[in-house]
């Protein structure tokens, strides 16, 4: 028996695809002949199309930003809790976009598409992408389109830095730039993890040198690893605290390796759901795009220098409990900001989630972000 | 060509071993029929015997505090900084041991040791233990040694959780504890880090259910990964941007997955140089006496109850930067030792070193529990 589409979401939405046939240069040198992008948009693109609105995604996000595919769909999009009609990023009143990345394993380009030199998956011969590829690909998607400047353009985590990378490479083809917990670069931290993630992966017998679709495998043992370690850093201690504390799964504790603690339970449970659903070459790809992201690398350090190209007005996010990307990182992204004189609205919310918390519905951060977002719908035409 | 002991150290060293034939009743319900302990002792006792200080070890530390076993020996024992003729825990002074816990890989009875019942290493056949029973192991061979009462147990870590449970178990048999870098009990976030480091040694392949020893193999990949993390989290994300910050190995990035930054360096250094000295079941038993250390729980968790029993006077101190077992986690020790009037001193040391400054030598850290251990040895008869 079907379900029924919770009410206040945009309900049944699909996916659609464009082909390129333009080769991208990529950063590392290499170039794609050609490549596929799969995209969702939600909502109506005005006639006067200034009212699109790109939603980039983070390490394991996808296109599918809010509404089921069927009423069996028992999960929504990964940002269903803001993407929606009524909602903060409204689709009454926005045509909103999301895109999967290249080297994404949902439908866009990446190690498990078929390489056409090859026929065969392109595994560790796809090239390692970065951020500013990224805004290429979605540059020339905006195009298709028909999109010649985003009222906005947002994005949380890795989605945040192509934000940033957005109004650095495309200053008059966004109005707004929405930071959402990120970063302008990683931390030495920051990098360990994603090593320590990639160990895993690249480590376990299954990976087979990236080959493994070929040996019919998937390193799983690698990519739960790497999926147990990245959540762990996605939330506070606090919240784990509160959530999982000490609670043992059965009333005494055993003396075994089985799972004694909930959160032991809590983790394997997103580890194994992870590797149904994630290809692990894409996983290391994404930290690898992470670890390389430094803008302002190229002026030698100096991030205001790089950050005088922008033009768009800035709405930066950061969350008081993230220990992954910290309020400091956004402090350092809005003093290079202000260094040029930039448009900056900043809120630093309240929350004990974690870096996880840019996902969810806590009151401050819908109101803050629906104020924000309230503004650039009063300056696009009707 | 022999090396030069430095000046300053104890010098050169020797381990001895105790059998015990005492059958050893163990927290999960089984029994150890015999079994030996390693440990070294360095300076002398007195003849009123009472100026003995065991120190105990931390995850991966062992009986070897100080000194070198040769003058080839490239590195000395684990705490030199520390134990040393002259030193903080002076040995001209005090009589100091240190002990290898049981279940360990470095000479006491652990898994890779031999199993009387079936000639064979234990592997996963070895018991799980505990704080307490290392205690109740450490307390055999205090007798052993005829010491009646230590002037003072000390320890890091899960070394300072050992001496809460001394100070609890044993209450007339120390007159100080010194409390380092530890916590009363983990929190969900430190189980979560010991879960994924086991997860990553038992789903090796290698690790064959923790029978590797007979398949002539150890599961390196596993053990690599547990080190790496437990590293990552020994140290500050301060301490880690000022040893590496973004800094490449070579001079540009090479968009692959060979080492790009120096703190992947590193981090592969300690892990290689980890897998060839440390057994993965020893590593696996160490994080669960970690993860079940909770005193306070035999007393539904108020920790200020099971410490009733405590007489000794305390010496507690944490660092700032330290992030496994923070500063907050000392406090919570020290209020329930002060809801029982005990004799408390406390030192929060600044440091932007991480849990690991309780091994290095800190000036601050030094100064203070220098001057503790002064007024210990002052106590001490002559």
């Amino acid at each position: 028996m079907p379900e029924t589409i919770p009410e206040g979401s945009i309900g049944l939405v699909k996916s659609s695809t464009f082909h390129f046939d333009q080769p991208l240069a990529l950063a590392c040198g290499e170039t794609l002949e050609a490549y596929e992008l799969v995209y969702e948009t939600y909502g109506e693109l005005n006639s006067a199309r200034d009212n699109a609105v790109l939603v980039c995604h983070a390490l394991s996000g996808t296109h599918h930003l809010a509404g089921y595919y069927s009423l069996e769909d028992r999960k929504p999009g990964w940002w269903e809790n803001l993407v929606g009609p009524g909602k903060v990023i409204d689709t009454n009143r926005f045509y909103v976009v999301g895109v999967n990345n290249l080297g994404g394993c949902h439908g866009s380009t990446g190690p498990k598409s078929i390489n056409p030199e090859t026929n065969k998956p392109y595994g560790p011969a796809f090239p390692i992408v970065t951020v500013a590829d990224w805004v290429e690909s979605q540059s020339r998607l905006a195009q298709k389109l028909g999109i010649d400047q985003w009222a906005a353009v947002i994005g949380g985590s890795l989605g945040g830095m192509q934000v940033l990378q957005w109004s650095i490479d495309y200053p008059d083809r966004l109005r707004h730039a929405i930071v959402i917990a990120a970063s302008s670069k990683l931390t030495a931290q920051n990098i360990a993890f994603n090593e320590v993630a990639r160990q895993a992966i690249r480590t376990d017998p299954a990976f087979h040198d990236g080959h493994y679709y070929e040996y019919d495998t998937i390193p799983e043992r690698g990519l739960r690893i790497a999926r147990m370690l990245g959540h762990l850093t996605y939330l506070s201690d606090d919240i784990m605290a509160e959530k999982f504390g000490r609670d043992l799964r059965q009333e005494s504790i055993n003396f075994d390796y089985g799972i004694e603690f909930q959160v032991e339970s809590y983790l394997r449970y997103q580890a194994d759901s992870f590797v149904g659903t994630f290809d692990a070459n894409t996983y290391l790809l994404m930290t690898k795009a992470l670890d390389y992201f430094d803008p302002a690398a190229s002026s030698g350090g100096n991030l205001s220098a790089v950050l005088a190209q922008a033009t768009a007005d800035f709405f930066v996010l950061s969350f008081t409990s993230d220990w992954r990307f910290s309020p400091q990182r956004s402090h350092e992204i809005i003093r290079a900001l202000h260094d040029n004189d930039l448009n900056v609205s900043y809120a630093e919310i309240k929350s004990h989630h974690g870096h996880d918390a840019f996902l969810l519905p806590l009151p401050q951060y819908l109101s803050v972000l629906g104020a924000y977002m309230e503004r650039i719908a009063s300056e696009c035409k009707k």
